[in-house]
């Protein structure tokens, strides 16, 4: 047996964005024998005669890999929950301008801009709370499945939790971005924890899949399910829509339901139109994989689209469904509308394209958007309460519960090296004698 | 003379996004006396007789404001420069995944999707030097005319400027995450230089004036000159296309022109809307600070389409009349063309509601995008080469005009003082014992 192990921690020391404390490092083994019973075989086994078996289903060991990636999605949602209540009790907190010329300076919160930069970001903890506790539900049928040979739903499990660690991490980012400006200067300060929350959670993009990667595979579960679909084969549940046509048409009314309807017509649309182009470049001659490479910009849109209808989904049916009192219940309905009309004005583009929306829909929606940041506004702090973040896990001087953000910022202050005295040391030993020379 | 001082200086020191190491303090001045001639008096007076004379325009005191967003503006540009620059030569040199199953894994800059993420901000870093450039020009007019008493176009340039600041530090924030994302985590290390490169332009989003408040600014001279246009009043330069209304004609082809003409109709028909909104909320009884407030989202939205508007006119103009070799024009005509085609596709619901362009132009453009990004990935080194940054003012393992990435990372590593020996001391001390105790 020769082995050889080497191993060196890649990474800097220093007060920066990047990860330094953890191991970048490598290990590599040469010639190096691994024990039979060290293999980790749960699924794939090697007898003691040197046997191969393989697993029932290739890609069965991507159940733990799965697992990790719900979880992140989640742990992304609670650092986004963090940060919205830090910026939404700081934006009570804080008055600054005149909103009007000559009286005293409001809450910033009650600048329209300050709430379209807190509240859809609120909307977007439940919503992906509710949308992860879904998938939650349907890992555990698929692990039981598993466990009794089926993998039927293997692939659906996989590109749900794909796409929902992709969007919740590239949400939540900048959600805590967003929540981190809307602070001003203040959130820059470490002694926020916005700083820390914004680091903590963008890593999720590129571990454990990078989001480009995970939206792709996504993708290409949407294509072949749709290129099933159109065979007449049967597909799973959160594709299943496929199926039916892309009616275009246009709606009258702007319920729920019909932004639902809306969201699905404008889904089956892009994936036809995407699909259509991989199809004509293969027709010209190109082959699958670059056919694949020329759309995949495209078909990253297309799966982030498929995602963020899943997720509108399952926060409208979860609201519908919950067993709370009415005051609640409309509170809950009031912040799932503003998450969708959000959602459909940021990606109007795929709505107006697929002619289920119209330029004045939009305008109407915009409209409603303005009427319920107001309404919400009134909420917001209770809100955000309802996470129920103790102020000693929240850590922040802007976001703690008493709203006494000023003082904490003093006593934080007072903890620096440079403020132990008054005037530093400094001043007396080498900038007074020079300012005393009168160079 | 009773003079009282203290400061706090208000931060944290730890690894953190935040800015620990500056300045935020706190100065405190009660009943203290400044002498007359330390008043920096440049635009108003107080003479000795303590009479008080008025600067020639209220807003003079601009000047120094304007110019230091300028400035901000083009340091954005140029630290965007850095990172597209580290990302673009580690894309050529990093090898990943088979883009066609069994063959060698390619450069990832092969990749359409790695492709989309760098190549547009290659040119928005031409984009904003262009326009910030032609800005300069305006700003030297109005700095002289001013001292000649003419203070006619300080609103043009206080919107401008603004403006781009706000664009500028927008736009290469976003611009350079992209680039740290698109390394991987690679571009989580301190020694790639892009989380520090991120830091240093974020924080412009809010110094000297935050974002937010700035469109707000953009757009109320965007409203006010429109209002005087529509009254038949003469408006200056940047707003001058107000005064044509919005001809909502469909394009039949998709020139530059074309274009650049579609941009203009929008941008006219988006200040349209919402100033028919303000007015009719100021006719059912609002006072003016409200409805502003009621439709400063919408604002916000405005200010920046014409700033994007105003960005990428000018590289259109920049380059279309610029004295390069023909190589090099059809090099900057194509990174032009990338650009009003990305710009317009991010923004495609204004030119969708404003019947500018319909699905079928957005279906046209996206498949020229696509190709643009195929022709360009060809120049897409020679590019960066062209900002000639030097690697020492570079600092990044990854970007360095040699390529040779793995030794760089490998080196600084090494001067890590965990690197120091091949096992740390620790594990002797405590690891192995406790490892041998069999507990």
């Amino acid at each position: 047996m020769d082995a050889q192990l080497s191993g060196v921690t890649v990474g800097e020391v220093g007060p920066r964005l990047g990860i330094n404390s953890q191991d970048n490092g490598f290990l590599r083994f040469h010639h190096f024998r691994i024990p039979r019973t060290n293999m980790l075989m749960k699924h794939s086994q090697v007898t003691e005669d040197g046997t191969y078996i393989k697993p029932i289903h290739q890609k069965l060991s991507y159940g733990a890999m799965v697992q990790t990636r719900v979880k992140l999605a989640l742990l992304c949602a609670g650092k986004l929950a963090c940060a919205v209540t830090i910026a939404t009790r700081y934006s009570a907190v804080r008055h600054q301008s005149e909103l009007v010329p000559g009286e005293p300076e409001p809450q910033i919160l009650e600048y329209q801009t300050q709430q379209y930069k807190l509240l859809p970001h609120i909307a977007s903890v439940f919503a992906l709370s509710f949308s992860i506790g879904s998938l939650m539900k349907v890992y555990d049928k698929v692990t039981a499945d598993i466990g009794k040979g089926n993998v039927n739903y293997l692939s659906e499990l996989h590109s749900l939790s794909s796409g929902l660690k992709a969007v919740s991490s590239q949400d939540c980012s900048l959600g805590i971005e967003t929540c981190r400006l809307a602070c001003g200067g203040h959130g820059y300060i470490a002694s926020s924890r916005l700083p820390h929350l914004y680091t903590g959670t963008n890593v999720v993009i590129t571990i454990e899949g990078e989001n480009t990667v995970l939206y792709l595979q996504v993708a290409r579960y949407l294509i072949k399910s749709y290129q099933a679909a159109m065979k007449g084969k049967p597909v799973l549940p959160s594709v299943s829509y496929l199926s039916t046509p892309a009616a275009i048409q246009r709606t009258n009314s702007l319920s729920n339901k019909d932004l639902k309807e809306a969201f699905r017509t404008s889904s089956v649309s892009l994936v036809k139109e995407v699909e259509a182009r991989l199809q004509k470049l293969c027709d010209m001659g190109q082959d699958f994989p670059h056919a694949w490479n020329t759309c995949s910009v495209s078909l990253v849109h297309c799966a982030e689209f498929h995602i963020r209808y899943y997720v509108c989904e399952q926060f409208l049916r979860t609201v519908e469904s919950v067993a709370v009192s009415e005051g609640v219940k409309n509170v809950l309905l009031g912040l799932c509308r503003l998450y969708l009309i959000h959602n459909v004005i940021l990606n109007q583009g795929h709505f107006l394209r697929s002619g289920t929306l119209s330029a004045a829909h939009l305008s109407l929606l915009e409209e409603e958007l303005c009427e319920l940041l107001a309404e919400l506004r009134k909420q917001a702090v209770p809100l955000v309460d309802s996470f129920d973040i103790r102020d000693e896990l929240l850590g922040s001087t802007l976001g703690a519960w008493d709203g006494r953000v000023y003082q904490r910022l003093y006593d934080e202050a007072l903890k620096s090296p440079l403020n132990k005295t008054d005037v530093p040391k400094a001043y007396y030993q080498y900038l007074r004698p020079l300012m005393k020379t009168n160079l």
